[in-house]
C-alpha cells in the first residue's frame, strides 16, 4: 500500500538546544517519500550516541532535533517504490542502512553501505534534503535517518529491518544498535573459539554484549576490564569470569592480562573508545594467533601508537562498525537467536520509563546508573 | 643411522669481524648431538639478513662466525633421538623452528614456535651452549642455528625441512627464508580473492615473493611500491602491473593508491621494514574489507601511528613471521608448488658464484645489483 499522504499529528520530544531537557510536542509527520516509510514507533531506548549529539561538545550542534536511534516499531505507510515493506510489518530501523547495490553491500565483508552510511550530520532525509518534522511549519531536524524519540518517524527503507512478528518488540528494539554492536563484535570478527580466553575493555551495554558473545561462544574465561569497580558485579550475569581494574596496579594492564593468561589473550575486545584502552587491549593479545577488535569511537585527535614488533610477532587488529553486521541481511537472524534463548536480552534493560517521563532515561545514564533504559512511546 | 661421532674438516666462509670480508677457512665441524642432524650443504644463497648481522650495525656483534640460512642440503648423520629424518634426505634448513610440542606448534595458527623460535643473538647450540664448529679448539658462533656459508653444519632437527628429494636443490633453496616469507604473507595471511587488487610495498626479494603470491592468487592489479624506478622493469616478471615511486608525488603515497583505485586496495603487504611503508600500507587499502600485512623488520626505536578511526571503518593489519609457514609441516607442499610449477623460482635469481667467491654475493646485494645469488658449494 502506497502513502496515503495524510499527515500524521503525534506526540515527539523534542531537543531545542544542546543539553537541555526534550520538550514533548505536537508534531507533524509528513508522508514518506519514495523509498520511505513512516513507522509507528512502539518502543526506543537511551544508546550513549543520542546522549552525544545531545549534549553536542565536539559534534556539530543540530537544533531542533529529534534524536533515538534504538528502538522497534510497526510499518503505517510506504511510499513510492518500497516492495520490501508493507503496512503492519514489524521493524527495527537502523542509524546505519543496507541499499545492497552498492560495492560494500555487494561485498561478503562490509556493512558500510556507501548510500545510506550512518551520518550524524545530516538532519534531512537523503532524497530532498528536507525533514519530515515540523512544528506549526518550522522543520525539526532528524537524527542519524531514524529520529525514534517520536510516536511516528519517517525512515528509507534501506534502513529498516523487518522481524519476525512474534518477537516481543520491548526487547528486540535493543538490538538495533548497540547490542548487536557488541554481539557482533565478538561472533563475527573477534570470534573466539570454544575454551578461549577474552579480554573485554569497559563494561557498558557494548562492552557486555561483547561478552555476552565470548559466552556464547563457549570462551573459557572473560576478562572484565573497567575503571568502575561497582561494574563487575553486575558483568557476572554476562559471562564475565575474572576482573580487572588497571587504577588497582602499577603496571600497563596489558603486563597484568599477560601475566594472569600465560602470555596473553585469544582475543579482546574493546568498546571503551579511550585510545589507552584500544593500545592496551591490542597489546594483551598472545603473540602467534591473538586477535584484537576496535569497537569504542575515538576522538577526532586521537592517535593510535604501538611497536610494529607487536604486529609482527602474529597478532591482528581490526576495527568494526555495528559489530559487521548488515542490518538488513542479518539482524533478523539476530532476533532469531534472542527468540530461540541462545541470547540473553532481559539482562541489559535496567530501567523502564514512559515516553512522558523520557528526560529520566537520560539521568539515569548520566549518572551511570543504567545499563539500557526502555522507553514506551504509548504511555 | 645414529651419528658415527667423527669430526668433520671441510671449509666454511668465516666472519672474522663485523663488515670485513669472509674468510674460506678449514673448521671442524663437531658430530650432531641429541636431536641435532649434520648435514652437507650442496647451495646456499644469500639474504638481506645475512648482511644485517654482518654489518652488526645495532645487532649484538658475535664473532668470529659462520653465517648463511638460506640453504639446501643433505643429512650425513643423525644425532640421539632423531627418528624424522636419516642420512640421505633431502632437506631445508630454517633459522627457526617447530618442535611440534608447544603451544604455538600446537595451534593451527602461530608459527612461533617457543623452542626453536629465531634467536640471532644466539651462536651456540640450544642443547648444551656449545659451537659445534672450531679452528684449531677457537670456537666458531653459529648464526640462527643454520649456519650455511659452510660445506657442513649441525642443525637442530627442528629446523630441518624434509623434501622431496627430485627437488633440484639450487631453485628450491630459496624456500628456506626469503621467498616462503613474501608468498607467504600474500598467500596464507593476505589471502587476496581472485580478481582483487593488491599493493606492494618494496620490490626486493621479499616484495616480489609477495607480488608472486599475489599473481598466483589471480589478484586483477599489482601495485608496486619502491623508491628505485630501477626496479620497475624486473618486477613485471613477477606479475606486477603497475608501478608507484613516492618521490614523484606531492602527496602521501597511500592517497596517490586510494585514486588510483577507487578508494583503496583489497590488500597490501609491506615488505620495508620502513616504518612509513608500513604506515602507508595500511592507509592505502579499503575501508570495510582491506587488510594490510607487515612483513619487513622494522627499526628498534619506530612507533606505528596511525587515527584509530582508520581500524574503526573495517580496516585489518597484521603481522607475519615467515610468511606464517610452519617449516616442516608446510614447506614441502611449497616445494610441490615450485614442481608442478605452479610457482616459478628461476626468475629470482639474478647471479650465481662459485662458494670460493661468496664475498662477491655480498658486493651485489650490498650494491642493490641482486635479487637472488646462489653460492654452489662444490665449487
Amino acid at each position: 500500500m502506497a502513502s496515503t499522504g495524510q499527515v500524521i499529528r503525534c506526540k515527539a520530544a523534542v531537543a531545542w538546544e544542546a543539553g537541555k531537557p526534550l520538550v514533548i510536542e505536537e508534531v507533524e509527520v509528513a508522508p514518506p517519500q519514495a523509498m520511505e516509510v513512516r513507522l509507528k514507533i512502539l518502543v526506543t531506548s537511551l544508546c550513549h550516541s543520542d546522549v552525544c549529539f545531545w549534549e553536542a561538545k565536539g559534534q556539530t550542534p543540530l537544533f531542533p532535533r529529534i534524536f533515538g536511534h534504538e528502538a522497534a516499531g510497526i510499518v503505517e505507510s510506504v511510499g513510492e517504490g518500497v516492495t520490501d515493506l508493507e503496512p503492519g510489518d514489524h521493524v527495527l530501523p537502523v542509524f546505519t542502512g543496507e541499499c545492497k547495490e552498492c560495492r560494500h553491500c555487494k561485498s561478503e565483508e562490509s556493512n558500510m553501505c556507501d548510500l545510506l552510511r550512518v551520518n550524524a550530520d545530516r538532519g534531512v532525509m537523503l532524497s530532498d534534503g528536507n525533514s519530515r518534522f515540523s512544528i506549526r511549519g518550522q522543520p525539526i531536524y532528524h537524527f542519524v535517518g531514524t529520529s525514534t524519540f517520536s510516536e511516528y518517524t519517517v525512515v528509507h527503507v534501506g534502513c529498516l529491518v523487518k522481524i519476525n512478528p512474534a518477537a516481543p518488540l520491548d526487547k528486540v528494539c535493543l538490538l538495533s544498535c548497540g547490542i548487536s554492536t557488541g554481539l557482533g563484535a565478538t561472533l563475527n570478527v573477534a570470534k573466539p573459539k570454544a575454551g578461549s580466553t577474552v579480554a573485554i575493555f569497559g563494561l557498558g551495554a557494548v562492552g557486555l554484549a561483547a561478552a555476552e558473545g565470548a559466552r556464547i561462544s563457549g570462551a573459557s574465561r572473560i576478562i572484565g576490564v573497567d575503571l568502575y569497580s561497582s561494574r563487575f558485579n553486575e558483568a557476572k550475569k554476562f559471562g564475565v569470569t575474572e576482573f580487572v581494574n588497571p587504577n588497582d596496579y602499577d603496571k600497563p594492564v596489558h603486563e597484568v592480562i599477560a601475566e594472569m593468561t600465560d602470555g596473553g589473550v585469544d582475543r579482546s575486545v574493546e568498546c571503551t573508545g579511550s585510545i589507552s584502552a584500544m593500545i592496551s587491549a591490542f597489546e594483551c593479545v598472545h603473540d602467534g594467533w591473538g586477535v584484537a577488535v576496535l569497537v569504542g569511537v575515538p576522538s577526532k585527535d586521537d592517535s593510535f601508537k604501538t611497536h610494529p614488533v607487536n604486529f609482527l610477532s602474529e597478532r591482528t587488529l581490526k576495527g568494526t562498525f555495528f559489530g559487521n553486521y548488515k542490518p538488513r541481511t542479518d539482524l533478523p537472524s539476530v532476533v532469531e537467536k534472542y527468540m530461540n534463548k541462545e541470547l540473553e536480552l532481559e539482562k541489559f534493560i535496567s530501567h523502564e520509563v514512559p515516553f512522558s517521563e523520557i528526560n529520566k532515561a537520560f539521568e539515569y545514564m548520566l549518572a551511570r546508573a543504567s545499563l539500557r533504559c526502555i522507553i514506551r512511546m504509548g504511555e
